[in-house]
């Protein structure tokens, strides 16, 4: 049984935690919060009065009260709060994005490097779903002409920057904006599906904030192009297509599968099977068997894939001129 | 009544003779083809045995046998032939596109120039649809905060191409590829609906053949971004979307705009009405009232709209390094 330390509050780790529970191998023990009364209504909110609480990360990072973190921290938080992690010797799951910057990459592998046992995990909760295999068995097996891949949903947090008001997700200061928050996503599904592309340019819509407020993401492959649109201040009903030749696969955003049909041909009955109720439980489960039997080849082949998506991630933002504090720590 | 001649001899000629003659307002009298047998053919597929027949342009440019001429040849002919029509006095219909670079671009303002009495239109039938035109109100009363127009259709051509063929509109010799085919649809809406872009951006994804066989094409304004998307070589199914704060009109592509929907509020009928059978009949009535009253602000409104375009698509494919010969002339 995995013994599970939390960073962040929101509703996000109530959802890891349940998830997480589900599995039954793992039980929540440590809460960390810069305030202690965020920490002690969240453990209560979630059924566990009696865990361990800190608002000091490096006693949290120094307690035997956890062995497994969950990370779901403001965005540029993520990496270095990894980092430590490792190097306090615990597991690591880290929510998407797990880096904001180039240095932020290097510094988490550079830990990994000095850690070999350590293990880590970006919680990119979608990779480990029925339906998205059935996608990428699809992706693979067929010959690709293209995709136009989806994620637009208007943020409840874009009323709140319209008036004004500063949330996190969309600053420069907290790595916030589309590409790091739906854009990664889409990002991780082209790249599960159809490889590393040749080359990738990101045409941004940005905001006055200095983050990206929606884009298009085109990635050049040898013989086909893909469309990634992800945005955060409209929202949109286009479900994904993928295409080859004169048949397209036609499915819902990425990020939640619900629907898959193959058009042009002829049967396109419904291919999608049915969705857990948290979405989530399927990577916890993921994660702590491949930590329960230590099975590094899992953990190295997604680090792999992880490191695919920031590195492009981070090249296509960096191009678009969409500059974080995190690029210069 | 206008008498009309007609280069070009595919179905989309036939189809606009239907139209002219729906509206009674055209007759054929003339028709040009490079081969006798094929004009012969042509007239008598349309009911009309008795016109005119030419295969040496000079010869059909200099005759009297008609005064409006509907060009729909290959693409990159549009210009070099709309030009010798007006400089013959003959009013002009040219299909999309109707020039294929800068120079054909220039060559054909300066005929207009020196020509003010001609009227010229280009073919952008969809402009003139009531569905397009609900749109249109709809983007120009609403604040708008982006839009993702779609217009992707593998193309019957594409198996030639596949097969080593050379379909004109896969070619740069004839000025092909989805830009010109299928995009100036989208560029079209775009910019009627949204007016003129501070900047663009084309996205192409290439053919051996030195086209591009689908794209992704970002305009930018001043407060939102859209994006169009559009390609010879897959099959989508996407509605196209413009969004308006947390509302979004959702429409299937703009070329034929069959169903408007309004998302995201307490009413979501359908908005679209019913379609026309033949879908250049409103385009053909347009021109012939514009000529018949001598409405030259009708006919330098839609030019300024078809110059606008042109300047757009020239300026991106460009920019992407799409080269025709055309652009060398």
């Amino acid at each position: 049984m995995l013994k599970l330390g939390i960073i962040g509050t929101n509703w996000i780790t109530g959802q890891f935690i349940a998830a997480a529970e589900e599995t039954q191998q793992y039980t929540l023990t440590a809460v960390y919060s810069r305030h202690e009364d965020t920490a002690r209504k969240f453990a209560e909110d979630n059924h566990h009065p009696e865990v361990a609480l800190f608002t000091d990360l490096n006693k949290f990072w120094a307690s035997s009260a956890f062995d497994t973190v969950y990370i779901a921290s403001p965005n540029s938080l993520h990496g270095p709060q990894a980092v430590a992690a490792i190097k306090a010797g615990k597991n690591v799951i880290v929510e998407k994005p797990m880096v904001a910057s180039t240095s932020q990459l290097h510094q988490l592998t550079d830990a990994l490097a000095a850690h070999p046992d350590a293990f880590l995990f970006e919680a990119a909760r979608h990779l480990y779903e029925p339906n998205f295999a059935m996608v990428r068995d699809f992706a693979r097996q067929r010959e690709i002409s293209g995709a136009t891949l989806v994620y637009m949903k208007y943020s409840s947090r874009y009323d709140a920057y319209l008036a004004g008001k500063e949330p996190n997700v969309f600053t420069t200061r907290f790595a916030g904006g589309a590409l790091m928050d739906l854009g990664v996503y889409v990002v991780y599904a082209a790249l599960d599906w159809f490889g590393v592309p040749q080359h990738a340019q990101y045409v941004p819509s940005m905001l006055a904030s200095g983050v990206d407020g929606s884009g298009c993401l085109h990635l050049d492959y040898a013989d086909f192009g893909v469309n990634l649109i992800f945005g955060k201040t409209t929202q949109s009903y286009l479900p994904s297509e993928i295409y080859s030749g004169k048949q397209t696969l036609v499915l819902d955003a990425p990020e939640s599968i619900t629907s898959i049909k193959l058009r042009g041909g002829a049967d396109d009955r419904e291919l999608a099977g049915p969705q857990d109720d948290n979405p989530m439980v399927r990577e916890a489960s993921f994660f702590a068997k491949a930590i329960a039997t230590n099975d590094t080849q899992a953990r190295d082949k997604q680090f792999a894939l992880a490191k695919q998506v920031h590195e492009l991630m981070i090249s296509v933002r960096m191009a678009a001129g969409i500059h974080f504090p995190a690029d210069d720590e």
